[in-house]
């Protein structure tokens, strides 16, 4: 599970067809990769899909990196219409998080990073609100303020697409409250993830720790997914709860709830980095 | 927490007005009962709601029952216009099961039950369905077929009103797949506790479990609720959640969600018999 | 997930080495067998155990199975020495329950058997009591009394394992309150599985609920292993906790711990039906 | 729940005797204490022990707080023979943090603590290692160096118990690496509150995570409690556990270990701030 310089990470999905794995596993062995972990999904053994995480070491390959791709692509890929893709642990993800005011998830990760628990670069830190520039600075992350304002939202949205796009491979919206266009999510497809509070049942509307105070609810969590262009109904990476009773105040349930997005987003971040998480249509399936 | 005998249970709700502790205990103290548990909420120091919940042992008492109760309602309940009510385990609660043809919340129900571990009588199971006479009648608990059709759903109504009405203290739904009319609900205010799966967010429609696994969640779980006239909205009494991954399949994922709701409604159940439950407005306080 | 009669399972365990994922699936590919699920594990790339489970489709295999297996042997598995074992989802297993006087545990599988959530076959219900006789005969499972006193300790050991052995593919002690000796637990390597509650931290003598209540613990739970000559020291292969507080009595303490010890066991069982674990060294590999 | 600079909260255990919470909330009462939050917990309604919790409001108290406390001695604490204390939300405690190298839990404290979520005042650091200096200070809190060596051990305690003794309200452990001496708990009874990894089932010696992993636990854990001259066997005060698998490796079991001990320990902490634990004998009773 741990990150080595020589590890690398081949992600596969496509329709379920007999030989597949075997397919695959030859080519890497005949040429020198050394398979260390390997985990596989079927939606159905009848015409349903496949999904692939593979881990190997690389120091035994044959061929350098761009050509055991391009071969790759032609020996195994085309002939089984795969969606693939093979990263390298010693290419470091460069992240960008964006955020708002409240800054209890932003501190998580840049605590977590500065720690070595997150095997990244965080490349930028963009809040659409000046506050939290010294903080930041402190962890010798860059500080980007872009305002937004009605009138000005869709420039504000062009600034941050100019300074992020190609700059980074994973956007973490951590409590960012504003709401962003189709086009700036599909600029960056599978590679936004969001956090936010979760409920059951869900409250809809303003204010929803005062509801579930209101009605007593037992429990309370937080979901991190992937940003799709329908506002919180993208692809769950992982949900967490705790309990919660009458006796919880509403600044309680508040606090609790920043607790659980922490933990939650965090650990959806690492297994990103980590190339664990392959996206199907409106679903994840997360080799943790 | 355990049942004796000898044990009463005082529930009160009223405004929160200095005094009413010191009120209540005095009377109960002056009267010869001794105070063994006391569970106390308030919503805010100011203006806010209070509920207690008192547990006491009888033995001492210098007046009976009766004369305890009514002398309780004038000389303390009236000056705090209290909503309260007494309750003495020796006499034991009678439950009605509703269910339809789902067996598994009915069967840990009677299982409990004929273990000891429910503090009640199971007076009837009532079925729209013929299916679980015999596996209930084994239990020594008598079974009532009401078959329910669209044309006879009214007179249906009525024969388990008839049924169940002063017969019965608490009406559990089962899974009980029919959908009770306001008027039902209404005749068994705050004595109705049905169970239903949950998941974060909620999944409208049909198939619940499907639509959960084609988004990916992470986490199933369960809700066990008073019934009100608005469907599955009344005040939450308990919740739980277990975890699941991409590789839990739609039918193990009912499996696992039936696993959650008979636990969560066997405690729910558990804490309506020992009066642990204050319904406020929508909101349940669960003394447990 | 799901069993279905044209499901095979492969389990292997071995020293890693480059190629052998390629070798297994290449071969199965070759005779005809569609993989539809495979989980691998590596404790080290370098010099680590090897663990695989994979599941395939029997309906298009060129061979019987017989010949399938000793071709695997030789072409595959003595290559790499591997430990390996075959098994298909239509061959059901037999299981023995052996169990004393609690009986929370032994209905819980009873139950689940019942309505076809485990995949086997109850051969039998062993006890040193005959209280459970009837309640056992009431599912059609077969009641052997077989009692043991300190005297006849060795005698009742023998009379039992005639009765199990090469009848019965896994023995679930279901809160069976005799020790038994390193010569019965030998007989059936890695299937016996126990179950027993657990603590944070572990409370040794006698009365541990009791223990547990003095010194207030917040968290209770059970843990189900495969049975080795060292007791309660054997391969864990599940384990779950249930939150309490000061006010859960020791009797409630004890009845929660019930609940946990009936989920934790149930699954475990199903697992172990599923072919799911691997036992390796002290240690389980549970690809659930 | 939520702390106000008119809250007061008072603290009792005694022998259990009928009338004992009406002669308190009586006391009150007639002082012009408005109560707003009373937990009571008896261990056993006959010769058991009485505990109780009990928020109250100060502003319309009619006599000054030392003559409310001197009165509240003579008037009902003597007569109960209680153990009892009065303590003053707007009297915020002070704390001192005891660290080696491990941070993870100083800095998930020292965090809160910058974000108003502790309330008290953090006085000081205090650590047998210099390597913190840096981090500590830039919170604004004083750091203190006190190396240990075998042969200084003694003498360095001593510091710390004169930087310490009455300066300080709570000694929070937060993965302090030596043994502390009798002479040091004893200094701080029931003030000083330690965090460590907990396991199903304990694991004894060095390298506990590598022991789990060996044995494929599938949850680990954290025990927060007070710190008595036995070693890890003070009263828990707060516990909590995560699901772990094979694939876990050593690493990740220590990184998740250490979230768990950060949430663990900061709820323990805040609740001992909110006066919300009786300690009794080796248990503790919290009133969360």
């Amino acid at each position: 599970m741990d990150d080595q310089g020589t590890t690398a990470r081949l992600s596969i999905t496509c329709s379920d067809k007999p030989g597949i794995v075997a397919a695959v596993t030859n080519f890497l062995y005949n040429h020198g990769a050394n398979i260390t972990s390997l985990d596989q999904h079927s939606t159905d053994p009848e015409g349903g899909t496949f999904f692939m995480r593979l881990e190997f070491q690389t120091p035994g390959l044959d061929i350098a990196r761009p050509l055991l791709e391009k071969t790759f692509a032609e020996a195994v890929a085309e002939r089984y219409e795969m969606d693939w893709r093979i990263s390298y642990a010693a290419d470091r993800k460069r992240i960008a998080i964006m955020v708002s005011k409240y800054d209890h998830v932003l501190f998580e990760l840049l605590w977590r990073w500065s720690r070595g628990e997150l095997p990244a670069e965080i490349s930028m830190v963009v809040s659409n609100h000046p506050d939290l520039n010294d903080a930041v600075s402190n962890f010798g992350v860059p500080f980007h303020h872009i305002p937004v304002t009605p009138e000005t939202k869709a420039d504000a949205e062009s600034r941050a697409i100019e300074l992020l796009k190609n700059k980074v491979d994973l956007v973490v919206l951590a409590r960012y409250m504003q709401i962003l266009t189709g086009h700036f999510v599909n600029t960056f497809p599978n590679r936004i993830i969001n956090i936010h509070h979760s409920f059951l049942p869900a409250f809809i509307g303003a204010n929803p720790y005062r509801q579930a105070y209101d009605r007593g609810v037992k429990l309370i969590g937080a979901t991190a997914h992937y940003v799709t262009s329908e506002l919180d109904m993208g692809p769950i990476i992982e949900q967490d709860v705790i309990r919660v009773s009458h006796r919880t105040s509403v600044k309680e349930l508040k606090e609790l709830g920043q607790d659980i997005e922490r933990n939650v987003l965090a650990r959806s971040v690492k297994w990103h980095l980590e190339d664990r998480i392959i996206v199907y249509g409106n679903k994840s399936v997360v080799f943790s």
